[in-house]
């Protein structure tokens, strides 16, 4: 199993969930300042030549919510996805996909100052988000309450980035306890190691 | 099982998908005109207070593509999904997650005429994706060749959305082949029809 990846760019999402899979892998730097991205090779493994980019056997998946998916449901004994039939696996399927197409989306909103329709944008509009993921994040301690998922793994990955690396988001006590939460597995911490060193 | 939608949004995209499993299902109206999105009552099976919603005894799911990926492993004998360790599985969810973490964000760019960083934004940018997704259906007949998935749901439903209905996308040869294989199943006509009558 590949990782391909770069630092300081969404990989380290993808590197959060293969520790927590205890997965086997091996990183593969895609030197994305000087262009690698955009050979035919790269090209191949992912067109929308974008990192973070997972070549398993046969397989070859990128969109970090699928990634995450996958791999959730490839290594069942780590335990991070309800199995399907679970009812949980709705909610879990919800926030999987809400991360790409709501959180990232309103984040994007933010940082160029707009204000979209919330009922012509799929996700809504940034102040929508923030409350759907503050109740989401609030009773805790995860997202499906006491199970860990694949789940938290995006979600928690975005309010870190928005929260605490970046001053995206105002801060909430709901999320700085759930962030802390995050950052306080031992796959999340080795992740921020990983994800810059691909050498 | 119970859809809830309205008509002229989305929900057709989880009408078709239903249609496709062949499965009993209730066509519940949410007047999102008259606000019944934002009651305890909806909130509680959606947060974000869209439409459409599913509810499936205990599940509860939202977001177009989580539907889609719930109901294609919860039909199996519909073979509207690789399985889990099928090789094909990877590509799969790639498509289910592009649609709303790219096609949906990038469309918006397009309505809004803004210009996005393709290096900051998780979509890349309007033109990028249309590249992608021109590659991707341009083999077909589907996303995964000669296997119709849940994935051309998503995918098919969002370029028939920036094709036919509305005018976001300039026609090219690929994608009006596309559509029409789209158009031409029966669970894609009878969901057309279906979608606009919620009594």
């Amino acid at each position: 199993m590949k990782l391909y990846g770069a630092p300081q760019t969404r990989s380290v999402q993808a590197v959060w969930m293969l520790e927590e899979c205890g997965a086997r892998y091996e990183r593969v730097l895609v030197d994305i300042r000087g262009g690698a991205q955009h050979t035919p090779e790269y090209h191949a493994i992912n067109p929308m030549e974008k990192v973070p980019a997972l070549v398993d056997g046969e397989a070859r998946i990128a969109e970090t919510g699928a990634i995450c998916a996958y791999l959730a449901d490839r290594f069942p004994e780590a335990e991070l996805a309800p199995r399907i039939h679970d009812p949980e696996r709705g909610r879990y399927l919800q926030w999987l996909f809400f991360s790409g197409s709501c959180v990232e989306p309103s984040f994007m909103e933010k940082v160029l100052g707009i204000d979209v329709n919330p009922s012509q944008a799929g996700w809504g509009n940034y102040a929508k988000v923030l409350d759907v993921l503050e109740e989401g994040v609030g009773d805790g301690p995860w997202l499906l309450g006491d199970r860990f998922t694949a789940a938290d793994v995006v979600i928690g990955s975005g309010l870190y980035f928005g929260v605490r690396l970046f001053d995206l988001i105002a801060p909430r006590p709901a999320f700085d306890a759930y962030i802390d939460r995050c950052m306080a597995r031992s796959a999340f911490v080795r992740a921020q190691e990983l994800a810059e060193d691909w050498t």
